[in-house]
């Protein structure tokens, strides 16, 4: 190489304001190694906090300053806010003592996978973007779909393929967006006001925005009060009448990468794609949804990444490799062994029902109804019980309704959650069950 | 709180399967430091590696087991894997000589915002999941509305606001529903077929996908050789006959928030929404795009965010207060200094010609058609010098075809570059112009 070839070349140090060690590695170590021990400690403390944010909406708002200041803060005071105004807004789904919606699972091998992931900041959205994260991607979804013995038909080995995604949402819109073009190459467009998607009644509101994007409307197929459907039944209608078959296995689907509940994904080889979310059963860390499609075509990954796609296979890449299968089936079993011990502790008491039997690490129950009492009392004796149990801080459970019926939901899966915790949970539902009961 | 009150209880020790240490603090701030330590080292070292990636397609899965383990492997292996068989697959957008497609811009700052939202793996699905979510999100939004001087009308202090989206394909997609859905209220679904939007000639490649998914037809309206379309013009007209205007500023318009180029927003108070993407210049990482929407309706968030939402706003945040709003400007002005500087490196050299003016940080150029050779001809020539200049790895570059001229684009912009790597790429293209000229 030659020398600058010009004598208008501006002196380096002419551009100080180059100079602002935006990425200085030494810099960056010493800061990151702060936020790794932040973290590390707020793990470790993390049952000092109220479970659930006890925040009041707008409480960050009073905190900050309307406008964003003109000079550089320290890192230290900005990790000091963190601290005192950040924290108290959060609801501490990685707290033991969180059982609610479902389990937001996580581990020390996708935390490091994600740092990984920032640091390089790959792009991978096309392959050759980044070659490792495309292939990468290929490698753990086959890995996965080996984990569930899915057929050849899902496999890049195979004839399909998949996407990790970051949320199932955007899962399920890519997948309606193929079946509708699908149909619509039959129909034509004029008739896209025709379409309908069908799905149980305990579908995902998940479902209802994607339709609502690709404009089709939806039916409430089949009322269920468990949250598995007969996937072979179903598939061997759809495929009569032409309709694509998608299973969406957010949470429960993880499970199928035990023996003893793979029986669930039977029929699988006559749908057209399934998903599941890692960072709800596999230790993941959101964002991670892995979506599988039969007869994959190109447009796959223009679809699901958009402009950028960044390395997210890697943290699931991590988790399976740091754990091993027969690690992670054990994992599955531990948690749903802790359901099952809470499942006895509420059957003991007879103030109590169970309303869905437990399935899988999940207890749906209520208080009774009891004789001369009509529903919506006890429906608000329940909601009583919900609030008096989350404002205690102590821990944190959500509910649903399902047929009409509002019930609490217990779902066993944080991931420092051990038996010691579920008992606990038990007993300050048992002290809020007769706090109200006494109030009678 | 009393004791357990059953004696059926597991004892705790049964369960050993949950002792694997999934998320053991100390355990974690081990590994979490080598992973910080691993990054650091990399971009310490960054310049050691080829720009773009040098390898072969399949070459990961020859490289990677078809099955993943059945038992634990060590965190130090998968590391040695990362560094031995992922970052030869890595395209370098982090290198200080890549200049390819729009930047990459990071910053320690966004890297530690970054560490911590996956740490908390808070989840803003909904407001009561977390506040503090939900809020920074809004106290963001309104930070940066105020650098870039917008309206009342788009900010959550007056009757707007805005989310941090991941992508611009999802920042745009949510547009165009809440754009197709106010047109269909007024004209009927059964008119889904004549719905059109339209785009410059120079409009990325996501609104083609967001309006596929969308179903709406998009055509080309104005042809124009400059990136940035006059938006009060365009507005007015639009405004006439009901059209929904976007202002997609995904890389210049974070250059807004200096005075000199805010005039590019200028009839900004006549459009309906506007995005760009901090991730692309304002030092955040992927993924980061800020979509501001006037008439802000409850939907904002659902159509946004799906199912999980994280803690995405806290990196955007930390960028903000570790710069202060005076040296973010700094740093587009050193950008667009260097883009200069390469400008008049190009114009020195009479075989090239600068086919689009510089503007912002992106110059375009091409070896210039020679008297009696064809334009075919000369496209052949400047692929073969974008090849030899990206075969050297020493620097990526990437390129574009605007009215049929294929060009090649020199975009500064990632963190790394200083003066002295923009001499050097000139050097490496002006070595391989050499070469192509000499083999006539």
């Amino acid at each position: 190489m030659g020398s600058p070839t010009s004598n208008f070349i501006t002196a380096p140090e002419s551009l100080d304001s180059k100079h602002f060690n935006h990425l200085n590695p030494e810099d960056l170590r010493t800061k990151a190694h702060k936020a790794v021990d932040f973290i590390a400690d707020y793990y470790k403390n993390i049952e000092s906090y109220p479970v659930g944010s006890q925040a009041q909406p707008g409480y960050l708002k009073n905190r900050l300053p309307e406008t964003p200041p003109d000079t550089p803060e320290s890192f230290d005071t900005i990790l000091k806010d963190v601290q005192n105004d950040l924290i108290p807004g959060i609801t501490h789904f990685l707290s033991p003592n969180f059982f609610g919606y479902f389990p937001a699972s996580v581990s020390s091998a996708a935390f490091i996978g994600e740092i990984l992931c920032t640091g390089f900041n790959a792009n991978g959205f096309k392959w050759i973007g980044s070659p490792a994260v495309t292939e990468l991607e290929m490698v753990v979804m086959d890995w996965l779909g080996v984990m569930l013995k899915l057929p050849k038909s899902f496999m890049f080995s195979g004839s399909g393929g998949g996407v990790v995604h970051s949320t199932t949402s955007e899962a399920i819109l890519s997948t309606i967006v193929v079946a509708r073009d699908r149909v619509l190459n039959e129909i034509g467009i004029e008739n896209i006001g025709k379409l309908v998607v069908y799905g149980s009644d305990q579908t995902h509101s998940t479902y209802k925005k994607a339709c609502k994007i690709a404009e089709a409307d939806v039916e409430e197929g089949t009322t269920s009060t468990t949250a598995v459907d007969p996937v072979k039944d179903l598939a061997e209608v759809a495929n009569k009448y032409n309709i694509w078959v998608h299973v969406d296995g957010a949470y429960g689907g993880n499970a199928c990468i035990c023996p003893e509940y793979r029986p669930f994904l039977d029929g699988i080889e006559k749908v057209d794609s399934l998903s599941l979310s890692p960072h709800k059963w596999l230790l993941c860390y959101t964002e991670c949804c892995c979506m599988w499609r039969v007869r994959l075509d190109g447009e796959l990954h223009g679809l699901a990444s958009g402009d950028v796609a960044r390395f997210r296979p890697l943290r699931l890449w991590f988790v399976l490799r740091s754990y091993g299968v027969a690690n992670l089936q054990n994992h599955i079993r531990s948690d749903v062994q802790m359901a099952i011990t809470f499942e006895r502790l509420v059957k003991s008491d007879v103030r109590l029902e169970i309303v869905v039997p437990q399935r899988f690490s999940l207890v749906c129950f209520r208080l009774k109804q009891l004789n001369g009492f009509d529903s919506s009392y006890t429906e608000s004796l329940n909601k009583k019980l919900l609030e008096r149990v989350n404002s205690t801080g102590r821990v944190y459970l959500t509910h649903t309704v399902v047929a009409g019926i509002y019930m609490l939901r217990f779902v066993v899966g944080a991931t420092l959650t051990e038996e010691g915790h579920v008992i606990n949970a038990w007993e300050v539902i048992r002290e809020m069950v007769n706090t109200i009961v006494n109030e009678f």
